[in-house]
């Protein structure tokens, strides 16, 4: 089902926990000298409509949400973005509105990976701040760490050796997707990075990683790469939205009874 | 030009006085029993679409950001929505970006009434406090408002006098762009309102003026007259784009020369 | 009755449904070379006080706000404003204090043009996210809007045609009641505006637009021209604020029994 | 000078340092059951404007800012209050306003002892982050800290020891001031306070202290009493606003220089 | 008892209303040319253990939060600091977390002159705003304040009239507690501070008071007066937590019965 | 180097570049039925101690920030947080002071899962926001996801795969570090959780999760595991903070001369 397409008293009439709404995130953002602003877009919207056609009957699928937290790409002009802390208030409240519209399980979809630590802010924010959402079940997943594994390089050829930004993989999702919009001759990582410790977040704009703005070797790239990557994507997300769909109700366990035992 | 098809070094090279971004600003909302939750989104896009097509090569146009300040519109299940002050910071934000990447003419078009206080609100605080944005023109116009002579109602043949929420002229719109969405059969405005004194905004929600979610006259909605409407909207709104174009550069009159004269 | 000369026990006694408290909102802001820089609270407050004459046992008067949203006019020295987000809190929080109380019918008369975007970006709001207001009539209206038919130009005699900042209306009315504080020979426009497309706000400063602060033809009031105004803008306001105290209880309308029917 | 009543023009033209803006600030809350909601506001207007005949060239008097910091007021009905955050704000807002127009000397004369806290709060903030307050004389003071000396209780006959809330010395003030306003037969503490350890400050809402909403021994005050507080209040505060004319500037201090000798 | 080393289940065992919690609130920030940042936090840390030794099953004494308000000393590097308005936040959110646990009495022991107005801002709020708080006991208090005429200079040989900053007092303290980390040798006022008006408040950052970060007369500091000093600090904050456990409940004392008599 | 017992002058002489910020953050929250509030905050302490006695002239050790976001262990008391959007700022501002003080290499060593969304959201805002932070190195580890591949559980012998909340790797670590404060025979995991989908972030709070607080099988924790692993994770530790050391200056790459050819 399309949300937006939906009527007020056909969203009212549902089986809210039967259910998952899946709202698709992404950025409008700088992706190098070959590809368009809106790739994260495309490709979120890509891979949901993609799941969508799979699981028709119980995903409510949203449109994009295409205004994403860039602001480490807003050196390279284009980009059209929000803060980390307005960014969390966004989802915040588009949470709020499906939380009162009644539903029980939501889901966004990520496809830009500056939304991940101000998404989780916000979706742990609501859970911990509103009663109303305590027993909601609230997740927030992008696309690529959800389908790591199936995603593995070597499974699909791809010479570096996971997705970063406007690189071989997203150029190659792109040429199967929107091939007329990508400039393959213009594609060129012109990245000079330094690897960060393990585990370790380095804050940082892009214009110190890349000249072009795009990373690793997007010059790789290839439309059949690119059917390969969005079939395992799509695989893997929508075994990810079963699991959503058929995850128990959680109750509240902290027991009160049990105090005195452990404090004796 | 389609703004988020561009890649940020078509962004860069652009004589950014030359074109006018415009950024069409909507809402995902109750819109009655009878027409889609992305009713306004629908109609705002079309009018933009359209006049996109008209000047090509000097409007640049962003995708449609559906996220809009419907809380009135809450008590109906299915609305998603910020609130009016979370509203003022996206439209500063987006702003912002624009104004950052070099833009001099920006544009918001709106299709939904709620957008407008905050929407306004934004964007002469932008114009305020940012001495980067003094210089630069920034203007938010509602298609109806842009178009208000245009579509008087007895151009149109319509029934009631002006347009509303889901009613007979957003109905007649949807029917002429996405009739499959339409129940017509379920139109009807249930609206039992006490008309404002004039020039008075009055605060409320959307639950004490109708019980269907419709106000007026949805009922007598036709195609044909969303086809006059929207040939009537797209001249208009051209015809604005056109004079945010022309518009020539304001400067800085305020002198100090003439105070003393003013004080003496 | 003064709201400010009340004791906290005959607030407590008052039929709150039966009463209109009236809070006149102005600034302190730049009015021209001629003007003096309360022009705005002067006049919002002199409207206030006859509309209080004529209906003294129904409206609650409380002290005008001098402070508003004027950040427009800084470039001016002497504008002491707050920007329009702050505005939105504040009225936020008188509004939630009177709503506190118990009053049932709260009216924002408003004097300056840069608070009606912020303030009513505030009461939708505070009706939106609050039970608690859900049901409290809360409006707000400026004097030449409530007024507009009655403050034509040519039932005044007036040059320009509609009231604009510093102007002919402003300064015949000032020349009214603080003619003292009015250097006519120092009134000019200093204008150079370029007209807005119909139905467009544009954001932007006073001192892109004149040179003096003021606009259009205040070179051409009277005092004369202000009694004139001023005895229709008193009759439309208090005619506005008997249809505020008439104005019935509004219930929340949408039923849930109609939902089967139309979803079938 | 009443800065209101002044022409941007005026205001341009001062000499800034070599005047002070003086900003009274008080509020509109309960005060008993005796004295009216605007009780604070007469005071601190009354003194200002005693002030202001003895300085008339020195200083520039604004209008009183009425709406302050008395949320701990609110449960006794008819307070209109803001809250302690949002009131830094204002005054934040307030002091960059008079910042901006160049004023070197501005000083806040409080009237009710909640806005204190919020108040210090708020200049401190103006002063650290903006380097263009730096430089600038920002200074709350009440009126009765300021002339704590010659407000002692033996001076003036007083039973009660100090000023308190809507007490002897507030109806006694007000007696002198707008003896028609007060209701004395009604007049009662009706408190029942446990005193706080000496140099602790207790977080509470007034109805926990006081049934009637005033302090102390409101019934024994008198407008004797009242005159002869506000002449040695109008006196002490004079000496104070003279001190913050004649204050010399301030340099900043820290050097480089001694840095070295300081970490041998 | 050392609120940090409690499992979960002792908190909630515990007669929250028969206990303290202690919360000393301090800073890191410059201290002069002799003496470390971590003062304050040294000094609040060192009364609270010391009272805590004294009422140790009545309070609950938590770790010291070493990061404040000292915006006004980060010209001097090495000041780790918030803004007033953030601290306020902090502030207010310690105490909702304690009240969320059931505690009825919670005291902030202050060792920094820079938490006393947003500290008060933020505890009265929380008392203001949340019906959960208006009958807990929260206060504020500085060990200076609260033990005011225990420290008076002639009782334990002083040269300077009080404790300022980086002073002969703190010095003295940090000399007894921390000897090795005081360069008493650098110990230098180099103040060229002007005396405000009594019951004034100056904004102001500390680089225009002091060009060494001191004040005062630190030369003159010695371990005995530290000792003395301590001493007497402990026997009074210890004194002032006594009567905070003592403190009786405090009721709503607004009676709606007596208003009929009020207002006739 | 202990950075609270520097004085300022020796913190303005340092060679900013070459030495390492340390920030250890860390929370005072629920840790089950056998581990004390403060566990956390003495982990994050006693890595960041090993780590400083490793690297002393490089390293300057800030005290650990005990105050965290742990909103989502509310539910049971004793717990002392802030929320999300409130760490978010905390750590912005920490930030903030030490870019203001000159560092130039910057690393908050984190000891609580709720930091991590925050602490990541505020840094890179940092450095997206403030062209002061643009070519600083801010950055943020966790010690377990620093030192993930060591901490492997066949490398010490543990039941449980990872690291979890008041689990068998942090009781092991107090036992080894604190083991008087370990109710060992009260440990119990008392878990009902549902693995969420791989990649996926689910809100939620902790009592949806465990009974008694903590997670997994903390009652197979030793003291001798506690070593093993410490010993592991400072190794680890120290070899991050050591390539923070090391990392190059990063210079902005963004060219324009490259954009001509990209576009052509």
């Amino acid at each position: 089902m399309r949300y937006g397409e939906c009527r007020w008293p056909e969203i009212e009439q549902l089986d809210k926990d039967r259910v998952l709404v899946v709202v698709p995130i992404a950025s409008l953002e700088q992706h190098g000298h070959h590809l368009p602003l809106l790739t994260d877009t495309f490709l979120a919207t890509a891979v949901a409509e993609r799941v969508h056609a799979r699981l028709q009957d119980r995903v409510l699928l949203t449109p994009t949400l295409w205004l994403g937290a860039s602001d480490h790409h807003l050196d390279f002009p284009g980009t059209i973005s929000v803060s980390n802390t307005l960014y969390v208030e966004m989802i915040k409240q588009v949470t709020r509105s499906l939380v009162r519209a009644g539903f029980r399980r939501i889901f966004f979809l990520n496809g830009h990976g500056g939304n991940i630590a101000p998404g989780e802010t916000a979706i742990t924010e609501m859970a911990n701040d509103y009663d109303t959402c305590d027993d909601v079940l609230i997740a927030l997943g992008s696309y690529w760490t959800i389908a790591a594994s199936a995603m593995k390089a070597e499974r699909h050829g791809m010479t570096q050796p996971q997705l970063s930004h406007a690189c071989e993989y997203e150029t190659s999702l792109m040429l199967a997707l929107h091939g007329q919009l990508v400039k393959l001759d213009l594609a060129h990582g012109h990245t000079h990075r330094h690897a960060a410790p393990p585990g370790v977040r380095l804050a940082g704009r892009f214009h110190r990683m890349t000249a072009s703005g795009a990373l690793d070797t997007p010059e790789f790239a290839t439309p059949e790469k690119g059917e390969s990557l969005l079939a395992a994507i799509t695989e893997e997300v929508t075994h990810a939205m079963q699991q959503m769909l058929d995850w128990p109700r959680s109750h509240v366990l902290k027991p009160s009874a049990e105090t005195a035992r452990a404090n004796s």
